[in-house]
């Protein structure tokens, strides 16, 4: 359960890790879509919420790690707001479900700053990525907006990873009981995909099963009969029998941890032959990574595992030639495959990204790749029991890959071009879970999405 | 029908009403949730929509008033986004869906209005409320941030909003196609107006059912039986017998016009003897005001007319006493309504009050009010023809506004506080169509949503 002592014991290691300069957490603003007063469902900043939990606009957090303080900054509302937005909390009333007693108006902060940097002390903060958060810490600092992100602190960025990687009980359980909704939005879609309906209409239905669920959508749903586009948010196609539909979708919790899972649903309910034998390979390797997934292995080990299992799956398909093991180490799988096989997750989908994925992804001993294909991948470093991570092979047929590779005459000693050209509509398949790892191993969060191919085809015929 | 033609006319028009300097249209970017490359769903700006058509991020456009000239500012995607993103059309493809030949990449917008501003070149652009487009504008204009806002032009916003004012055939067509989204949305929550469902079910299913009719909500979906809360975005309660559900909510054709209606329905099906009478005030006060809107009245006027309306229902109740029309001259009124009759709409819910809403609601012969109530009311001006308004006339029991009015005596002469004891957990009624103003009157746009109380307590009985 989270309680305030979830926020101070979470500041407490963070003392713990840094002992000199101020660290300042700029909480969001609300996100305006075409006017000011217009604005998105608000998103408080992940860093903000896993040191203060607290979900509302307009706030900032401060620790000294010299003296040991703490102040939560903001504005309380006036009599008239209350009259338009009904009864608030006030600023003390907020800091005190964090744990924090100190507070001060917002307008306060540009004098303890000023202050601070007077006296040439180090002010840490993580990477901003919001336009108005740019400009409050250009104006805080002194510097141009330009200037801004590359003062974001290193040590505050690597004492943050360090906490954040480590699930607690209470957000795993919190992830955990957030699986249902997940569930809801891909099941409904599975019975969704008949032919005759749009990929808008899918979509709708699938944030609108989110927010009922409890909050937004935790990235922009994917949902497409193009699977080979990778990073596809067209919704226009009108499914047709024959088609697969890709659904990559997501929920946030309502304290804001996400979900992400895809699943590949043949329209009608009926894989094609084809179709079945891919996505066998598919399944193969999302099983074989589930089966390896331990404290004590890289991922990156685990990414090259299911990278052999879809290099010898399309091998014995006659898409694939050689040596599985050379195939793969050479690269010549990304040509199907040119993603990773899966990040963190937690209070973010790429969890920590804002921080710089090869930060919260990688360390000394496991560097990033920059082979093709292996570059992609977000997460290389040594699991740990409480990681929480994406497990998500794919493979895609994407027209405009396999003939650049193809011109270049890339790989020609692993992959059969010739073949592939039957292949060239196929579109793509992948399957994602989002798993804990253990003590000992790992498992799914949640109850597990059917993925079977039999569960999925009867899944599909049962919204006909 | 859009066409080509639609954008190069409303250039022409622009270019008629400016003859010196040069106008900047920003195009908005993909706003981060939490982190940069996770983002809310695409909003372009307005006035770049207007003018320019193009729904896509990463775009600038700029017309010299004084050569003619018109170009359109972006990069092309690189083979690279191609496979990720699958086929996009280039900058050359997409300027000339807006009739524009001249295009640049987007950073030489930096040297073409380093240059105009060397030879002292006036820039006109309208106010940015994103913070993203602040920091290009600053960096442009060379300039801090904070003072950007303040250079906006108001010769632009002027001949903005003379333009978009009046609603063109092919803008009319659109929104009122999109009118049968906003139908499903509205009959979709009556049904699920039962006892037991929680408002954040309700306001996920009326989100998507907007998302699959083709485009987000056009603003945050209010879903409260604390219907007395203007702003309410709480949407933790569960619906019970006895409570009334207001929903205000609307949402954006796939050309991003929007919708925006009310209605109140009685949870379970039936109205109690108070909420009816309250009804049908404010039932009254809606349909005197749509018979009153024509060319040639001002909506100041058929404000105070719905006032009196509501004064004039609530003095039948007991709930305020005296003259009528003395009562609303002195405002005593908006203890009930404190809220303004309507605004316009359009590419916006608020149409272009990222402008200024005095700009857009007012002019030299109808003056702002300041009065409390009044002065809430964003569009008092002379309707015209093709204007189109929102038209929302409510009643309100606000606990805190009543204790503050009666603690300080106000308008004692025309309120009964005795009374309105009873009222204050009543809660609060709204009732808000789209009116389009004709040559002679006006017509509500698309069907009109379920209104009269019998049909709104047979839709939500039909759903039990
Ligand atoms: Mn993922
Ligand atoms: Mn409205």
């Amino acid at each position: 359960m989270f309680s305030i002592n979830t926020y101070t014991k979470r500041r407490h290691r963070l003392k713990s890790k840094l002992n000199t300069g101020i660290a300042l957490f700029m909480g969001n603003v609300d996100a305006s879509m075409n006017y000011t007063n217009n604005t998105y469902h608000f998103r408080q900043d992940s860093t903000f919420l896993y040191f203060f939990g607290l979900d509302y606009p307009g706030l900032a957090g401060l620790i000294d790690f010299e003296s040991g303080e703490e102040i939560l900054f903001g504005d309380d509302f006036t009599i008239d707001d209350i009259i338009w937005m009904g009864p608030q909390p006030t600023l003390k009333q907020n800091a005190a479900k964090a744990g924090i007693s100190q507070t001060h108006p917002f307008a306060k902060l540009k004098d303890i700053i000023g202050k601070a940097l007077l006296q040439g002390r180090k002010i840490h903060f993580t990477p901003p990525y919001r336009g108005k958060n740019i400009i409050v810490l250009s104006e805080l600092l002194n510097i141009l907006p330009a200037q801004v992100k590359n003062q974001a602190s290193l040590p505050l960025i690597n004492a943050c990873i360090a906490l954040r990687s480590i699930k607690e009980p209470c957000e795993i359980e919190e992830m955990e009981r957030h699986m249902q909704t997940a569930y809801r939005m891909h099941t409904t879609a599975m019975k969704m995909a008949q032919p005759g309906i749009t990929e808008q209409e899918i979509t709708g239905i699938v944030e609108g099963i989110s927010m009922s669920g409890g909050g937004m959508v935790s990235f922009p749903v994917i949902c497409s009969v193009r699977g080979e586009t990778l990073h596809n948010h067209y919704h226009g196609n009108t499914l047709k029998l024959g088609d697969l539909l890709l659904l990559d979708a997501g929920s946030e919790s309502p304290l804001h941890y996400a979900t992400d899972h895809t699943r590949t649903s043949p329209v009608g309910g009926m894989f094609t032959q084809k179709q079945k034998e891919i996505y066998q390979i598919v399944f193969d390797a999302n099983n074989k990574a589930l089966a390896a997934s331990r404290p004590g292995i890289t991922y990156k080990e685990v990414h090259l595992l299911a990278a052999r299992t879809i290099a010898s799956g399309l091998k014995d398909l006659g898409l694939m030639r050689g040596d599985v093991d050379e195939a793969v180490a050479a690269g010549a799988h990304a040509l199907f495959m040119p993603h990773g096989l899966g990040h963190m997750i937690g209070l973010d989908v790429h969890d920590m990204e804002d921080y710089g994925d090869t930060l919260v992804g990688y360390d000394e001993e496991t560097p990033r790749s920059t082979q093709f294909g292996l570059a992609a991948l977000r997460l290389g470093r040594r699991l740990e029991p409480n990681f929480v991570v994406t497990n998500e092979p794919g493979i895609y047929f994407i027209p405009a890959l396999i003939d650049q590779w193809k011109a270049k005459g890339k790989h020609t000693a692993y992959i059969n071009y010739d073949k592939l050209e039957s292949y060239k509509t196929f579109g793509g398949i992948r399957l994602e879970d989002d798993i804990l790892i253990t003590e000992t191993g790992n498992r799914i969060l949640g109850e597990r999405i059917p993925i079977n191919p039999e569960d999925v085809e009867h899944m599909v015929k049962s919204g006909a």
